[in-house]
Formats: C-alpha cells, sequence, structure tokens
C-alpha cells in the first residue's frame, strides 16, 4: 500500500467510525502534513481518492469536508408498460415541456440542463474565443464528415474510462447525443420495426423511433438494476425486435446504473437474438463512483453495441457535440450522418479537443460528481421531509436527474397545469413512456442543489399536492 | 432622376461604349466630385449603383474599375436522365469525393466551399470570439428547438431581399441547409414516394432521398432556364410524384437562375398537382445581380413552399447554421428537428445575428458577389481558350460553381482516377445523377479564381484529356 493509500485509509475509518460526520471539516492539508509527517502531494493524493469514494467534497477556498450521506429512499416501483410494440405518443407534451412555441421565464424543475456557471467551466470558454481567433481561421472550415481528428482522438482516449477501447479512426462526432441516437436507430432498423427501450425512457429516444416509424416495446425497469432481462427476453422471443435502446449507466430518468453483471446478460440475450444495442452513455461519465461504471460496449465482441454519448451534460448543450462508437454499423452511420447534418460545428470541436488535451474537462468532471452527489444527497433528504408521506424517490448514482412517484391517484400533467400560474414547471412522467403512462411520477433536476429558487419551487410544489390530493392521503 | 443615378448613367453609357475597357481604372471618387460637381457621397452611391449592376469593381486601396465580362459560352446540353423514378445509387463516389476516409492534402477543385479569408469576415470571428467570453454563458445553453430568437429575426430581414416575407416565429433554425432539406423531405413524404428534382442535382438532396427511403425522378434540366416544366408536367401526369425539390436560383451545379416566369409556373404547375416544393436557395444571396432574384417563396400563396438556406455559401461552413421556412409543413419540420439534432449550436447563432445585426453580412456578399463574378468571367475566358474544343461551360449567375461537359467518350471518374497521382481532385458529374449519368461532366469551382494552384490544377486536367482522349477529339 503506499503511502498516500494508508493516509486515505485512516481517514477512511474515522468517517466510518462517526469522527467526522457529514458536514465537518476535516483536517487541512497543512495539518496532515505536519500530524503525519507526510508531503503535500501525499496528503492531498489522499483527498482525491476519499473523494472519488464519495466520503469527503473540497469547497474551493474552505478545504475539505466529509460529505453529508443519506441512505436509499423508497424507491419507484417497476412501471407496468403496456405489454405489446405500440407507437409512441406524447409529442405534444414533449413540445410543451420544452418551451419550443412559448418561451418565457419560466423556472423548470424538470429540463435537464447542466450547471455551466462553475470556474472550471471557463478554461473552456477561453479556448472558444482562441480557437474563433486563429489565423488559419480553421473553425470556418467544413469539418470532415466523421470530425476533426483532434476531437475524436480525445474521445478514443476518454473511452478508456468506460472500459471502452475506441479507435478514433471509428468514430464519428455528431451534433448532440440526439443526433447519434437518430442515426444508430436508423443503422439497425427499417420502418415498422420493433425497438426495445428501458421504460421510463428518454422523451427524445422515443421520438426519434417515432420519426423513423418504428414502434416501441417498453421492459419494465428496476429502479436500482435497471431493465429486467427476464422481461427482455420473453420479448424477444414474442416479438420481432430488431434492437435494444438502452441508458444502462447513471440512467435517465431513474438514476440507476446496471450492475456490470447485468450489463454483460444483456451483452449475451442480444448476441443470442442476434439483435444491436444502442446504449445511451450521455450521463456515464457523471457517475460520482470513480473510476466510472464499465459501459456495455467494454464487454462488446462483435460490434453489436453502438455507444452514443456527448458532452451536453458534463459539458454544456450549446456545444451539440456528441459522438458514436457505431461498431460494425458505420457504414449505415456513416451515411446517415451524412444526409441529417453532413459535418459538426468545427470551432466548438477545436475548442473541446483543446480543453481535454489539457486536463480541463477531467478536472470540470471531478467537481461537477461532488456537486451533484452533495445535491442528491441534499435533495432526498429534504423531499422525505417536506413531501407528502409515500413519494418514492430514486436514488442516483450519477448525473442530477431524480424520478418522483406519487400515490396513483396524484396526475402530475394536471399539477404542471396548475402551475402555470406560477413560473414554475415539472417534466411529467407521461413523456417518458409511449403511451402515457407515468402520469402520477415526474422527473426532478438537482443541478442547482436547494437553492432558494429551487427550495421555492419545490414548496409551492408540495403545497398544491397537498392541498389538491389531502383527501387522497 | 436622382443626382446618383444621373452620374451612374452617363458612366455607364461611356462603359458601354468602350470608352472604359474591361480592367481599365475608373475616375476616382475624388475626380468625379471636381468634374461632376457633385459630393462624395453622391460620387460614391454612384458607384455603389454600377456595382450592384456587374459593370464596375472596386479593388481595395486601388479603386473602381470597369469589369472584365465576357459573353455566354457553349452551355452544356440539357440532359437525358432516366425517364422513371428510380434509387438514388452512387453513395461510395460521394464519400470518395467528401475525402471521409482519407483526408489527405489534396487540391479539389471540386468542393462547394467559399472563400472565407477575405477581411469581411474578420469582424465574425471578432464577435465569436466576444460571445464565447460573454459573462451570462448564454452560448453554453440549450438554444430553443427552433433557433434563437436574435438570428431568426435577422434572417427574417434577410427575406426581403429575396421577396419573401417570413416571420420570425415560423422559420427553424436548422444544422446547415442539410439538416433543412432532410427535414423537408421527412415532413412531406412518406418511404416509398417518388421526389422530382432538377438534373443534374445536388448530391447532398439526391442522399437524403435515399436515406429517406424514397425514389427519384429526375426531370431534364436546362443550363439557362432551369428544370423544365413541361417535362415535370409529363412526370406529375405519369407518376405518384409528392414533391419537387429543386435550386431555381445559382443552382448547384448549372449557375442558372430560373426565370421569374417560369418559377411563377413551376409554383402553379405544384398547386394544380398539389405537391410540394422544397426550394434550396443556399446560394441565392450569391446572385451576381442585386438586388437578387426573388425565391418561389415568394410568390407562395398557400405555404406549400419549404425554402431552406444556410449561411455555409455564404459565410463559412464551420458554422454549420442554416434555416427553413416551411410554411404549412412547420408541425412536420419541427418534430424532425427535434428528433435529427434537438437544438442547433448556440454560439454561433448568437455571433452570426450579431454581424447581420451590424451590417457586417451585406458587406462580406457585396464584396464576394462581385470578387466570384470576376472570377466566373476569368475562368469561362480561360477555360475557353486552354481546353479541348467541344467543352461546353456553364454559365453561372451567381455562386462560385461551373459545370463542364466534354465530349462524349470523355470519362471524368477515371480521369480523377488518373489524377491520383497528383494532388488535384475534381467532382465527377455522376455525383449529380442518380443512376450514374454525366460521366462526361465535372463540377469546378471557381472560389480563387486563376490563382497559381488552380491553373497548375487545370493545365494538368487539359493535359490529361488531350493525351487520354486526343484520337478522339
Amino acid at each position: 500500500m503506499k503511502l498516500y493509500e494508508e493516509l486515505a485509509e485512516s481517514l477512511r475509518q474515522r468517517i466510518e467510525q462517526g469522527f467526522y460526520a457529514g458536514g465537518d471539516r476535516m483536517p487541512s492539508i497543512r495539518t496532515l502534513v505536519r500530524e503525519h509527517g507526510v508531503s503535500v502531494t501525499t496528503a492531498q493524493e489522499a483527498y482525491r481518492q476519499l473523494e472519488d469514494a464519495g466520503l469527503v467534497e473540497s469547497r474551493p477556498k474552505s478545504g475539505y469536508f466529509a460529505r453529508v450521506r443519506c441512505s436509499t429512499p423508497e424507491l419507484p416501483r417497476v412501471g407496468r408498460p403496456v405489454r405489446r410494440p405500440i407507437e409512441v405518443s406524447k409529442w405534444e407534451d414533449v413540445l410543451n415541456m420544452l418551451g419550443a412555441e412559448t418561451p418565457s421565464k419560466v423556472f423548470s424543475l424538470g429540463h435537464a440542463m447542466p450547471d455551466f456557471t462553475g470556474p472550471t467551466l471557463k478554461p473552456l470558454l477561453k479556448l472558444w474565443s482562441m480557437q474563433a481567433r486563429r489565423s488559419d481561421m480553421r473553425g470556418l472550415e467544413y469539418d470532415s464528415l466523421k470530425g476533426t481528428e483532434e476531437l475524436r482522438t480525445q474521445v478514443a482516449r476518454l473511452g478508456n474510462h468506460s472500459g471502452c477501447q475506441l479507435d478514433p479512426d471509428e468514430l464519428i462526432i455528431t451534433t448532440g447525443c440526439q443526433e447519434a441516437l437518430f442515426c444508430a436507430l436508423r443503422a439497425v432498423t427499417q420502418p415498422g420495426d420493433v425497438v426495445a427501450v428501458d421504460s421510463p425512457c428518454f422523451y427524445g429516444a422515443m421520438q426519434a423511433i417515432k420519426a423513423n416509424d418504428l414502434r416501441v416495446m417498453e421492459i419494465p425497469t428496476h429502479a436500482e438494476t435497471g431493465l429486467s432481462i427476464e422481461a427482455l427476453e420473453l420479448a424477444l422471443e414474442q416479438w420481432p425486435i430488431k434492437a435494444v435502446l438502452v441508458t444502462p449507466t447513471c440512467n435517465n430518468p431513474l438514476g440507476y446504473t446496471m450492475p456490470e453483471s447485468r450489463k454483460r446478460d444483456l451483452l449475451l440475450l442480444a448476441q443470442r437474438f442476434d439483435i444491436a444495442i444502442i446504449e445511451d452513455d450521455i450521463y456515464g461519465d457523471l457517475a460520482y463512483a470513480w473510476p466510472r461504471p464499465r459501459a456495455i460496449k467494454a464487454f462488446d465482441t462483435d460490434g453489436r453495441v453502438l455507444l452514443c454519448s456527448s458532452f451536453s451534460k458534463t459539458l454544456a448543450p450549446g456545444l451539440r457535440l456528441g459522438w458514436i462508437a457505431p461498431g460494425r454499423y458505420r457504414t449505415e452511420v456513416i451515411h446517415n450522418k451524412f444526409v441529417s447534418t453532413a459535418a459538426s460545428s468545427t470551432l466548438s470541436q477545436l475548442a473541446v479537443a483543446q480543453f481535454i488535451a489539457e486536463g480541463g474537462y477531467e478536472r470540470h468532471l471531478r467537481k461537477m460528481r461532488a456537486q451533484y452527489q452533495r445535491n442528491r444527497d441534499l435533495m432526498v433528504n429534504w423531499l422525505e421531509q417536506h413531501f407528502p408521506a409515500g413519494v418514492r424517490i430514486s436514488f442516483p448514482q450519477g448525473g442530477y436527474l431524480l424520478w418522483l412517484e406519487f400515490a396513483s391517484e396524484v396526475d402530475c400533467v394536471e399539477l404542471n397545469r396548475e402551475l402555470s400560474d406560477t413560473q414554475f414547471r415539472i417534466a411529467p412522467g407521461v413523456l417518458f413512456s409511449a403511451s402515457g403512462k407515468y402520469r402520477n411520477c415526474m422527473r426532478l433536476n438537482f443541478v442547482n442543489g436547494l437553492d432558494r429558487q429551487t427550495e421555492e419551487a419545490l414548496l409551492t410544489l408540495a403545497a398544491l399536492i397537498d392541498q389538491r390530493y389531502a383527501k387522497a392521503g
């Protein structure tokens, strides 16, 4: 055991024995150096280990603190989606939630925009600004169809974190993860085909299924272990399913990460039935545990996994930069990429590639993981105290999204409508179902933790639920 | 007649009487002021009128010169595409031309990248750089699904140039014109449908037709007046065509602008057969004549025209910014936009909107129109002198692309292959046909005029044709 590991271990024991409670200030670096006779680097590395383990957090200019931890709340129940392939509806609700037609100053607890106001993103903006002024004006050129070599190289390198051996020449940069999912779906299906998804499922993926004249087979999904392999197997035996689309790591909206053994099982099942796996990994790098969980793609032996991701949740969505590692479907994906957008924004690619190369991405991730994990704990504790009894709450393993399930009579579409007098909005659960299930569920983000505005919004919401469903409770 | 119009008229007469020959220096502003007793503003406005009329050009720091003009060359013949709906092939050739898989330092006379090295684009880069550093970091946000209000407002304003009354709220910003065309096609067709196109036709549009499982009906097209209305009418009587996709202004690759009367005829025909018109206007703002020709959309009374365009040819393709005015198909287009890329790059939108608002776009257009028109004349003259007898050359009315038709035995795919030892490449005509016609044709750009490298490339090409087809000549 190395010196910093020994030090980290001794601090870990003291935290777990309750010597440092959640929120307590940990000894400063200087104190550790003096008391343990170690170097500054060793003390720093020990705290880094504890941070990765989710035991301490650093606060700028204040030092290290033992994390406030919370236990798993009562989790949402496994959903009961329609047990046959169906068409996707709910576009009007999605459009309404996106606010595309009536942009306004609403404060949406339902959106999935990350926090990009922190200091660790500032260097990216600086690089962007510099790239815009480079004398060869490369940012203005058509980028290669598959993306700049600089960014593909960096994305391939980041693949190591998720256990994936990615070849820069195989990767294709896309306009966000949405384009990656869209191209992947088109590559592995024909109109009329059936695609299996975890349920609840990201509405963007489902709307892409709809747009391609596909039907969706929603698979019951556990809030801790993910899509039911058993239910998927039954569905595969019964229906002509061509692909399964899943978000197995830091799922949206449920927040779970499928255990690795289940990821392997899913892959084996896909191999047995010879179907493709479209793996949405967009929140994967925001897993609280580090090194982060491996992607299904990491175990792929015959190129049937199309790994889709982006920088929209880890850095910023305005970049519109995603990517796809398309496995054996590369020919189809590159044609789809060409016909849908021809190329991706060159300048953003150059800026992000440089940001990653200079270590900025990993610095930013470290900060955001800690922030989001802290926010999760605060939020779950708060909701358990202030929300109606019987509410079930997901326990995300990464990212910044919560899924809430209320008593069956609570109607979140109606709640959202009643909120229209306020500046607050939520994302009702029906968006995440092809057929409008999950009416008693909603997705909340905890990007900003319990700041004043969020707390006010949540209190408004809790009061509204109490008022409307008091007799039901 | 205003004073500057009188002055412009007298200068125009002297040019047309041969008093100033092509390339001659025109009187300086100071001379005009002294000799005609007018103000500096009047003299400047007179030259501005003559510039718009294509009679003089300004050269930075040198003053005004009478333009070298050339007469219409022998134009390419009307093509003879397959006379029934067919599937689109040639993707391998397109991929090869794009150089997506083998990026290298080739000098391509075939590509369609504009010149973005001039001083009039510098302010855009500066604005981009500034927007990247704005303190609210708005460039990082998810943009509204339909695009930023700033850019939609400016695009609507620019619509006046093409005679279109565009409503900012109806416009949708896209990731380049390719996404606009892709969304438009998907909005007006179902898999299996037939789409009519001008022939030769931009390969990106045809590959989008292919990707959506549509068949294409290529309509014979005249190098001066565009798609044959008569042939389209026959096709509409015979086949279940759902839409016609055309580039009627500064066509790619033929360069013609359909006369306004024929644009109206096309619209009437579309009304009669109740089909949609997808109008690609991507080169429209580069028309040499100013005010620019009106778009078909300008005459649209029932929302059947989907106007698609972008800044890729007028400013720079790396921006990935296009737009669509979808008429009555807005609901379908906005769904397609959402599922394919969710949003467009926010920062580029903000920078371009500001650039337009500050007058930078129109300044840049003025310069580029003059540059490309000058290049066209130089290029056509040069090709008539140096290229094999019998070559037919298009006479573009805008943009920077030429179409060359050689004797029938000349094989441009083979020529391109033989060029593989050099650093030069062309775009063979087969890319612009669904079935591989136009083998004896090629597209050349004249973005850089007759600079050293272009002239070297063209001489290499001419020598190769002479050497290989001498006996044929």
